[in-house]
């Protein structure tokens, strides 16, 4: 296959990094280069050919990106960012701050429907593909309850505030989705509607032999942090802590049940086990960005979220191909 | 909400009484009608409220009603009806013969496009909610391999195969995934590519004690439905059967795995676990038949499948609503 959809990528951290991987394991998009704000020679990419720009030069790529993978941060950059870029470019970006999310979007719709560009926002596995679970559940089945679990995976909040208490030289915290409450998800039963009493909180920390009691203590009684949860905390050596826990695992669940007639339950269930999360969510963005390529390849313009988009979008091939193969 | 979509239903079997209760659990959809080849006095609804109108009283509903929702079988009534009914209709279908879904597809669109009328085919769990996360795997890890399992679920042909055995006075086949081959492609080890390796066949069989050696010789050896398989036999009482073995339960699930980089290996899981197999099948109907009218309010005519529809269409409610309820 022809690479024939020329990307960029804007940010180049943990998710730009994910990014360039990812759009290298395709076989119809070619990475054009990747826009940072430092200085491009500082910069050591993944793959010894990947060109390096400063974020000043994206101007002069308008005739050779057809869309940009935007791999800022929700907080400072993907407000100003996506609507800035989409000026000029079709774009997609894991904008993940959910109650900001319609501004957001009206944002980038505002500015996409005036240049004639896809802004595809708020893409990943949550919110992206948790989302779309959440709405396939309750309109197959209406009567029913869904619920998100998120984990096992690492916390960098967490995972700070442990190392912020006195006495620790290092630790990690995973957000652990409580077995029981799952099954109960599951079966029908009802989850606890309160999701600090759907996980649990389980600490690996390096400290001396004697601060390890007081340590314990101050971890599972720390304010809004650990108090309200059921929390483990383990004391394992500086080696063990770089050996099991370095990378970033993650992963979830939204389950979904619901009666379709007296004693018929049904549930619909869908996981993600991940061993780096950052760099499936930037292959979650790839894919959408082939989507926001795909769109405006047929007329279409404006802000689009997950739920806007037919999976057809998001595929290289073509619509036979998949209707034979896949369905 | 007001109940703004009227719908019909055609063929009214164990799908028929499953679209019928999954319409009344949606607070946007109105039943008009079951439509039956059979005498419709002698049709006993779920609902008393229901109506029951013969095949051919269909003609004198086109204003009546908004998409029609066809029950019938996949080899001998979907082919006919439902090219024949979207030339009124639209309609929504679970035709299920994968070797046969693109020629169907083909003149089902070709009726439709010149009526103006939308008709999804081939939805359900499989095809249908399957097909959709085969595609959203490999479109996010395009370097991976998935899998689908069928099961724990009861198969009629199977269980019908085991009856015909000699002594035999009841039974039923269930069909089961070997636990360790989902493990294999949950971690993206690969688990086996002949999925007579990765289900095993369990069968609960009434008969007479003396027989039993026997019959479960026979039915472990029997060509094509047993002799390949990891089989396993249990001899129940007629009472148990019916207790425990009365339900069409089934389920499946679609494993997707790859790795983004050395040793980062990522899964997606999707799953169904169904206390029965045919309510669940209507209840995807009846969002499609949804998204069906939808698409078609909007100007859309043709055939879609599963792939070619956005979670937009599902739903009752508004963009807005579940962007800022579920994204």
């Amino acid at each position: 296959m022809k690479k024939n959809i020329r990307v960029g990528i804007v940010g180049y951290g943990n998710l730009g990094r994910g990014a360039e991987r990812a759009i290298k394991q395709t076989n119809d998009m070619e990475l054009v280069g990747v826009f940072t704000r430092r200085e491009p020679t500082t910069i050591s990419p993944v793959e010894n050919d990947t060109k390096v720009y400063h974020f000043d030069e994206m101007n002069s790529f308008q005739d050779q990106i057809d869309v940009m993978v935007l791999c800022g941060g929700s907080a400072n950059d993907l407000p100003k960012m996506s609507p800035e870029i989409v000026k000029q470019f079709n774009i997609v970006d894991s904008f993940d701050n959910h109650s900001k999310i319609p501004e957001h979007l009206e944002h980038v719709d505002f500015v996409a429907k005036q240049s004639g560009k896809v802004g595809v926002i708020s893409v990943g596995w949550d919110p992206g593909l948790f989302s779309m679970n959440r709405l396939l559940g309750e309109s197959i089945l209406p009567q029913g309850e869904t619920y998100t679990f998120w984990g096992e995976g690492l916390s960098q909040g967490h995972s700070e505030a442990v190392r912020r208490v006195e006495g620790v030289k290092n630790a990690v915290q995973y957000t652990v989705p409580i077995e029981s409450e799952l099954n109960k998800a599951r079966t029908g039963l009802g989850a606890n509607s309160n999701p600090a009493n759907r996980h649990k909180r389980v600490c690996y920390v390096v400290a001396d032999k004697q601060d390890e009691e007081r340590i314990e203590k101050e971890i599972k009684t720390m304010p809004h942090y650990f108090e309200d949860y059921e929390t483990e905390v383990y004391f394992i050596s500086d080696d063990e802590l770089a050996k099991n826990h370095s990378k970033m695992r993650h992963g979830g669940f939204v389950i979904h049940s619901g009666e379709t007639s007296v004693d018929h339950n049904q549930a619909l269930e869908f996981s993600v086990t991940l061993d780096s999360n950052p760099e499936f969510t930037a292959s979650v963005l790839v894919a959408y960005a082939r989507a926001a390529y795909k769109l405006n390849q047929t007329g279409d313009k404006g802000a689009k979220t997950a739920f806007d988009i037919p999976y057809t979008a998001l595929t290289p091939k073509s619509r036979e191909d998949i209707i034979r193969e896949l369905l």
